[in-house]
């Protein structure tokens, strides 16, 4: 029994057991019960109950002494991506972009102050991060996070600012907040965002929203480059009429879907 | 407090904050609180401390009237993801095998009766039903699932089969337990498997078994293609050679990663 589950109407006991899930990462596949306890706070008969919960519910694996997250667990990760439909709208249009430009190209939505990777069709491995879905990269310093966060209010991109640092994580990183306010002005005129080595050295990004059914700005779509196999000009004049169109086509099947994308606005 | 978390050692509070998270899918991407109570059998009381637990650990979002999930359940599938570290450690071996054959590649690994892709890089839309990480077939009726099988212990492979009724999914699925056994051990004796429109019409799927330290067989890789554009024989002259080579590379990067693969044996 959780105490802390009773009155307030806030269930500890969930909160732990999810802490649990998310306890085992690419460092620790495999933990004892004493492991799992040390890596969550929890005493270890709080950890064995919760473990051998999710051992009952095939989420997690044991052999009676090593416990192990199962492949179940991806059920809860789809659970989102498939209530949101716009990868599976995204999907064939990605597929086109790339057979056209032969470069890589994704669709992330905005989470608080990240972006977060919904789909994605690689090329070649140009990035020394590996990126999948789930994957989340600081928003400032991305294009589909920029073209995102120039689409907010002020009173919602002033809010997010106050919850992030600018830090320079490229050779290019604009970390100055006033700059940066200035480049989101500049993209929301001009429809697209541009981020060249700002993420990672190497690497350029070119970026375009995607609307739901109101003409609010719910996702975004981009094209990223090795820095060094093209210019600035020549990424804008190969890739954006491209983008664009692939932009406006996602955004025109997001229209047209059950829920129009208006679950996608937070 | 949910009265069945005493005593007995089973967190039910947990199962029930799963199953809320579950409920929301393609055809649920947001649901009042009423909804999500009918969905889960949860009483609306219930329905709601579960609800604004997740809302508070950043699960679900509501704008007081619907419920959502956010992006952020994807932390809950990629912790499996990293976990595994499998799908990080094939995407370049299947990201050069694609560029080699032209077909789509993808790696899974058995849960149950099921085989659940973990890593994927397809070239064009060949399936009707679409496949993403998480994607779940029957293993019997898959190239995959078929060379995984064949490797499971006779008591294993037993067990399985009386968890799963063999269903026609294709023109030419093999649906009597006795050929299916054939199959298998011809499989394990060859160390590949083909499987010709048996999960679907039009698809052609040829597997290979992944290795871990132990040389135990713990996941598959495989080349699809359209059944109307190879023959059985230019799949196997074209496509085994790369497919083998692909196999041996991923189980020689896995044997030197950290745990050897050895937590994907099950």
């Amino acid at each position: 029994m959780e105490p802390s589950d009773s009155g307030s109407g806030y269930v500890q006991s969930l909160a732990r057991g999810l802490l649990v899930i998310r306890a085992f990462d690419e460092t620790h596949p495999e933990m004892t019960l004493s492991e799992v306890a040390r890596a969550t706070g929890l005493s270890r008969a709080a950890a064995r109950r919760f473990l051998h919960t999710l051992v009952h519910l095939g989420y997690v694996w044991t052999d009676g002494r090593v416990f192990a997250l199962t492949p179940r667990v991806l059920e809860l990760g789809f659970a989102y991506l498939s209530s949101v439909s716009l990868p599976e709208i995204a999907q064939p249009h990605l597929e086109r972009l790339v057979a056209e430009v032969h470069e890589s190209a994704s669709v992330s939505v905005l989470d608080g102050t990240d972006i977060v990777y919904v789909a994605r069709v690689p090329t070649s491995r140009i990035m020394t991060v590996s990126i999948n879905i789930g994957t989340r990269f600081p928003a400032y310093a991305t294009s589909m996070g920029r073209v995102m966060l120039a689409h907010l209010s002020p009173d919602e991109l002033d809010a997010r600012f106050e919850q992030v640092r600018l830090e320079r994580l490229g050779p290019h990183t604009i970390t100055d907040t006033g700059s940066l306010r200035e480049e989101l002005a500049r993209i929301r005129e001009q429809g697209w965002a541009m981020v060249d080595q700002e993420l990672e050295a190497g690497l350029r990004s070119i970026a375009a929203p995607i609307r739901d059914r109101a003409g609010r700005v719910v996702a975004a779509v981009n094209v990223s480059s090795h820095a060094g196999r093209t210019t600035d000009s020549h990424a804008q004049q190969e890739f954006l009429p491209r983008l664009l169109d692939t932009a406006a086509s996602i955004s025109a099947d997001l229209r047209v879907s059950p829920s129009g994308g208006a679950h996608l606005a937070r």
